[in-house]
């Protein structure tokens, strides 16, 4: 639809032959709150409900009014957007205002400060980063501290000798040393390790892609970075065993009374655990307030930084501005992004605590369009928006995400044969379909093999119910909604006739969500 | 100065000192084309001429009222921004046009086609990710072939016995399919290499860090991803020397008239070699025409893909559109950003010709903020401007150029023993300082000896000249110079006159650059 046949398509034209072809490649028009428009057959406007919402991104809503007004503010005062390397006050008052939310979520009065970036991802790229150079600053001061006690050793031997204990095999100190050095050389060339959840999705650049887990888009990039080993949500003895299996300890060496002894230290294997409270793209999957203990208390033990990937599910979407503050999950680092440009502007943030900050970090990593005049500007506008009449927004999302969860489970209990599940809090939902590879229609049973149904499930949702929304590439089979504080109960009651029709359809005609 | 000194600073505190050391700690209020506006002591306007230029983002000038115009005419007409997984018609037509550009500059009429992303750096991973995918392709691929060679091999034992060559030392074929398989997976079990150049600046992120040349800022992250071997430019039997040494090859098996006998299968080693046409944070280096065709040659050879980094250079900066045109380098791929967001989008573009495509990649990688709806429209906005009147910008770029460079090298003439060189082309100029650690003043000693030198030089031009411009982090003895368009002749006199006066101060009251 809406096509101009003769231009030839050279942005991912395969990707756009995939959404023809279940009727999703439509072109948008003009865009507001939850409400999308596109020209029909006849050039009419058709609007479209999106539970889409930018995957996360517009908490705020398509353009909304206010923060098109700020963004209109800006551009006519000639506000400087390229300022580096200069006093960035609105970037700075945009950290200052998430200090007093996480203060206030997290129950504490230390500093978070703020690296910002351009994008989730991004973020995400900062905070492994900056755990990396800590890591590896940790590691420097051991390798420092083994170091003068080998030489204790030397000066010792000098002194009038020492011992070297007899069952440890060796010759005298020089072959001890020779056999610590090589030990903690070989520990020490092993590249490290993150540790991350099963069903998470942290971005997908170079470095981020490895910590998302759905192994068909990380695998064939595999040799590019560091490796994450992947644990199970909500299964405690699963993360033991992970952190058990991949152990290692530096060797140190100690004089007492003359005697040499070799001395384990432990070493920094994983560089930052990273954790969703509750994750999108795996399909909406709400992380328990034991396993975020249990988490936090490993993390604490191996002394690694947990970094608490708040792009989507951040910025108040499930009733608090940190997902994780419901949970009781205090993070090292926190990443924000998606919502926080308000819908128009690119903007992520690394958040650190103070105790856990790297202050060489700041003249190690920079980005060009990172910390600009604008996105800081309108994110701040954002956290306004957010914290207004006493953090109006935040119960809103709650309220509506009760409503709209309401109908969903509504659906489930009438469709059980069609409707697996609803998961999800406040504005960040998921309905699972079960398993149609045993369909009787040859057509979804294919479909579902291919893992593509979920997307002619939402190409008939568009066509026949103007409703946009996609399944996630990891969850097939799970439908997302990520609409507006905007949503209306009208809107609601849509979604939900919506659902039951495609329920009806799957249980009774599944061939028709085919046809057009 | 304009400091609230009751707000605690929780963004890059560290960082902000250094710049009050040396007075570049100045909140900027408003900008236009090349002029940045602070207030002064008492309040008043003070009107700064910005060399920076974002870092090469701003080749249209701050706040370009076209593009500001444009950009309210997309929030006006409340233009979708977040549109994933639709039809991108604005992303495309971007697509396009810059491939009309490309078949001109590049004298070919194959098609680029296009990836999206937010940032410079993130083009780059795209690029690498792509790159990686089209490796392991084809490294799948030679797997695949000497796999059924090595059961034809078995096939011809079953049938009737073949020989192995005593001369291979192995007992029989299983013994040796043995050996090619311990070989074999042994050449697998090594990361990728990259191929990048010395001075090189590819982006900050975990892979893209490894590319850039400096090692202050890439080492600590080293074990985070794959490295790149780095090669002087200009030195082709330097580049051949290190492709030489890393050469790999898979052992592969041939039958013939009942012998079999081993043959060596040239192993992809490297993912992509990288190459900036005119470096800008190594510098200002100009790659010269003999290397790029040598180094073009290289990569054909070994069958790796150039990527053409024009991040920076591009976007008409230095003459043509393609900094790397006007030496006749082609690549396969090319990354674009900065400047082709016009001063206020995050944009930035990979592309690659089709012949090195691989369709696959479409369904592996994504980025929630790229392709949007605002950012490639104003790119659209950019290249329309940029193309206008039969490239008027491009010829602008090319006169300033010279202009500003014969400004620059006329300080250069008259003062050989504090200006070294004079680097660039377009309106991409360098000049850098001779070596100052002997300098008869003690601070300017202790300043270069620690790399900073340039900045306090900065401090005093901005201070005393209200002109803004800096030293890269690798090259910190060379004023980068990148002004946009709007540049005009009183304004390259006013720069002339104040490095005139930083070079008297330099060659003979040094202390003085640091005094208020």
């Amino acid at each position: 639809m809406n096509g101009k046949a003769t231009e030839p398509e050279i942005t991912e034209p395969n990707m756009r032959a995939l959404l023809g072809s279940v009727g999703l490649d439509v072109e948008y028009l003009r865009a507001e709150g939850n409400t999308l428009v596109h020209a029909g057959a006849d050039g009419e406007d058709v609007s479209v409900l999106d539970h889409v919402g930018g995957y996360g991104s517009l908490l705020l809503g398509h353009n909304n009014p206010e923060i098109v007004a700020h963004a209109k503010e800006l551009l006519d005062a000639r506000t400087p957007v390229h300022i580096q390397f200069s006093r960035h006050s609105s970037a700075n008052r945009l950290a200052l205002a998430l200090n007093r939310i996480l203060h206030r979520e997290l129950g504490t009065t230390e500093d978070y400060l703020a690296f910002f970036a351009s994008t989730g991802a991004e973020a995400v790229e900062t905070g492994i980063k900056h755990a990396e150079l800590d890591r590896r600053m940790r590691v420097g001061a051991l390798i420092a501290e083994i170091d003068s006690h080998i030489e204790e050793v030397r000066a010792a031997s000098r002194d009038g000798g020492v011992t070297v204990g007899a069952e440890l095999g060796f010759a005298g100190p020089e072959e001890l040393i020779a056999h610590v050095r090589a030990h903690n050389e070989a520990v020490l060339a092993k590249p490290p390790l993150f540790l991350a959840l099963e069903g998470s999705f942290h971005g997908k650049l170079a470095g981020s892609v490895q910590l998302t887990h759905n192994p068909v888009v990380r695998g064939p990039f595999q040799a590019l970075a560091a490796q994450a080993r992947f644990v199970p949500i909500d299964q405690p003895d699963a993360l033991a065993k992970v952190v058990d299996s991949e152990q290692a300890a530096l060797l140190d060496l100690k004089v007492d009374g003359g005697v040499v002894t070799v001395e384990p230290r432990e070493y920094p294997v994983f560089t930052a655990f990273l954790v969703e409270p509750v994750q999108g793209e795996g399909g909406i999957n709400v992380l328990g307030e034991e396993f975020a203990t249990r988490l936090r208390r490993t993390a604490d033990a191996l002394d690694v930084p947990v970094i608490v990937d708040e792009i989507q599910c951040g910025m108040g979407r499930t009733g608090t501005f940190l997902a994780g503050s419901a949970v009781g999950l205090q993070g090292d680092y926190y990443t924000l992004a998606k919502s926080l440009g308000g819908g128009i502007a690119k903007i992520s943030l690394l958040l650190i605590r103070r105790s856990k900050y790297r202050p060489d970090f700041e003249f190690l990593h920079s980005s060009t369009f990172a910390k600009d005049g604008f996105s800081t500007a309108i994110a701040l506008k954002v956290v306004e928006l957010l914290e207004a009449d006493d953090g109006a927004a935040y119960r809103r999302a709650t309220e509506l995400g009760i409503r709209l969860k309401s109908a969903l489970d509504g659906v489930r209990a009438d469709f059980p044969e069609v409707v697996k599940a609803v998961r999800g809090k406040g504005l960040m939902l998921g309905l699972e379909f079960g398993d149609q590879t045993g369909s009787p229609s040859e057509p979804v049973r294919d479909a579902a093999l291919q893992g593509i149904l979920g997307y002619a499930i939402a190409g008939y949702l568009l066509r026949e119910h103007r409703i946009r929304i996609f399944p996630t590439a990891s969850a097939p089979n799970t439908l997302r909604f990520e609409p507006s504080l905007q949503l209306t109960g009208e809107e609601i009651a849509r979604t939900a006739a919506a659902l039951r029709a495609v329920s009806v359809i799957l249980r009774d005609q599944p061939d028709r969500i085919f046809q057009p």
